[in-house]
C-alpha cells in the first residue's frame, strides 16, 4: 500500500509537506532571464526546489490551479514536475479535488493515476456523495494509490457546510470522517493507516484532539500551515508518534528567500531552511507534550 | 450580464444543452482512420456535433475530466472545443466543479475565464465553503461570466451530503441554494436570473416545484438527463415559462447513432435529432401542464 511508504517517509524524514503552488510572481529575476521563458523557469524552480528538499521532505503537494492558470503549456509544467518528483523516488500528492458522477471520476481516475499526469496520491471532494469516491477504489486496493478526502478544511469559510450539524449533532465534516473509516478498512497498510486518508484543517485542539483518536486509522493531510495561519502547536496534535499526518506548507517554504539579501541566488536553499526549521517546530512541540 | 445571452438563446433555441463528455469509445472508426489521431478524431467529432446542433442546442457543456484523461494532448483537444464554441457566438460551459481557498480560487477563475481555456460559465464546488466563490465575482459582475454551483446532483449518493438536514429541517443543499440566491442579486441581468446559477438535479416532484418557486432568481442547469435517467416530466418542472433551466444530456445525444445502420456516417445528423425530439419531449410536457 502507498500508505506505508508515505509513513516510512514521515519515520525517517519528518512531517513536511512541502507545497509547490508556485506562482509565476515567486520566481526570481534571475530564474526568468536565464530560462527565457517563463514555463521553463517555473519547472526549473520547482526542480531545484525538490532536489533542495528531497531528504528533509516526507513529500510533495502540487496544486494543479497554478498550472491551469497558465493553460496547456502550464499543465505540461505540472506534468513534467510530477515526473520529476516520482523519478527521484519521492512521493507526490496531486492537490485537484475532483468531485463527480460515477464515469466522470473513472476519467480523472485514469488522468491522475496513469501517463501525463500520474501522481501516487489524489485531493478529493466528498460534495456529491460517497459513490463519488468508489471509482478509484481498485486504483487504491491494487495499484499503490491512495487519495486525501477534504473532512474539515482551514479558510475561514469551511465553516458554511462543513461544520452545519444534523438533528443529533454530528457535523457534516464528521460524518464525511466517519465514511472515510469504513472505506478505509479494505485498503489499510501494515503501518496501521489506510491509503484513504483525510484533508484535516486545524480548527480547535479540543475537536482535533477528539479526531485524532476517533480516527486512529485515518492518516491526515494537514493544510494552511504558515502563510494560512496554523501554527506549530496546533500541527503537532494531528500527530501520533510522530506519525500519521503530513503538514503542509507553500508559501512559507517557497518564498522564504525574499526575507534574506541574497535570497535570489539561493533561493532553494533558503527553502530549506525554512522547511527544517518548520519540521522542527512541529516536532519539538510534540516531545514537550510526550515529557 | 452572460445570463441575458443564456436566457435569449433558450428563448430561441429550446432547452437543450449538448454534453461534450466525449470518450474516445464514442468516435465512430472511420473517423478515427480519417484523422490519423485519436485527439485529432476527438476535436472533429466535437466540431462536427457543434455544427450540427448550434441551431437547436442553447449551450454546450464541455466536461473536463474526458480531456484530462488523455494528458497534455487532450487538453489541448479540450481548449480548442472550447474556442470553437464561443468562435460560433455559441455558449460554453466549462464542467469543471473546481472549489478551493481564496488563492487558489482565483487561479482557477484566470485558467478557466480567460485565454487556453476561456470559458463562459464554470461549474463550482461549495464543500468549502462560500469564501470559495468570491475571487470568481469580478468576473461575474465586470467580464461577462458567469457560474452553476452544486446544489443538488442527480447521482445515487447526492443523499449522503447534499441531503443531511440542520436541527431546524433545512437540508445542506438548500443552504447552498439559499446563499446562491443571495450572492445573485449582485449579478442579476435583464432577464431576471442571476449569472450565478444552480447545478440542480432531478430528486422528487414537491422538491423540485418547491426550489424552482423560492429560488426565482436562480437559473438551473440540469443534469443527468436521458442515460443518466432523468425523464422529460422532471426536466420540465424546472422551467418557468419555458425558461430558466437547461437540460444536460451527453450519452444519449453522443451516442445515438449507434441505433442505426447508417450511423456511423451520419453521427452529427443523428445527434441532431435526438437533441430536438429531446427539446420536444420537455416542451410538450410544459405545455401540457399550463394548458
Amino acid at each position: 500500500m502507498i500508505i506505508d511508504k508515505l509513513y516510512s517517509s514521515v519515520q525517517k524524514k519528518g512531517v513536511v509537506c512541502v507545497g509547490l503552488d508556485t506562482s509565476p510572481s515567486y520566481l526570481p529575476e534571475h530564474l526568468i532571464s536565464k530560462c527565457g521563458d517563463l514555463c521553463e523557469a517555473l519547472y526549473t524552480f520547482n526542480k531545484y526546489i525538490i532536489d533542495a528538499t528531497k531528504d528533509i521532505a516526507a513529500c510533495y503537494k502540487i496544486q494543479i490551479a497554478y498550472y491551469e492558470a497558465l493553460g496547456v503549456k502550464g499543465l505540461s509544467v505540472y506534468s513534467r514536475t510530477l515526473k520529476y518528483i516520482r523519478e527521484q523516488g519521492e512521493i507526490a500528492i496531486a492537490d485537484i479535488k475532483r468531485g463527480d458522477i460515477k464515469e466522470t471520476a473513472s476519467m480523472y481516475a485514469k488522468a491522475h493515476f496513469t501517463e501525463d499526469f500520474e501522481s501516487d496520491f489524489i485531493t478529493l471532494s466528498p460534495y456529491m456523495g460517497f459513490d463519488s469516491l468508489e471509482p478509484y477504489s481498485d486504483y487504491f486496493a491494487n495499484k499503490e494509490k491512495g487519495c486525501f478526502v477534504l473532512v474539515r478544511t482551514s479558510n475561514p469559510g469551511a465553516k458554511d457546510i462543513q461544520d452545519l450539524c444534523d438533528r443529533n449533532g454530528m457535523k457534516v465534516s464528521d460524518a464525511v470522517a466517519k465514511k472515510l473509516m469504513d472505506c478505509g478498512e479494505a485498503v489499510k497498510g501494515t503501518c496501521g493507516y489506510s491509503s484513504i486518508g483525510a484533508v484535516m484543517g486545524a480548527t480547535n485542539i479540543v475537536d482535533i484532539s477528539r479526531l485524532r483518536n476517533e480516527l486512529d486509522s485515518v492518516f491526515f493531510l494537514v493544510p494552511g500551515y504558515g502563510a494560512q495561519g496554523a501554527k506549530a502547536s496546533d500541527a503537532a496534535l494531528f500527530l501520533k508518534d510522530g506519525n500519521g499526518a503530513i503538514v503542509n506548507s507553500s508559501r512559507a517554504i517557497l518564498l522564504n528567500y525574499k526575507k534574506y539579501d541574497d535570497g535570489e541566488k539561493k533561493f532553494d536553499y533558503y527553502a530549506r531552511e525554512e522547511a527544517i526549521s518548520m519540521n522542527n517546530a512541529i516536532l519539538e512541540v510534540k516531545d514537550e507534550r510526550s515529557v
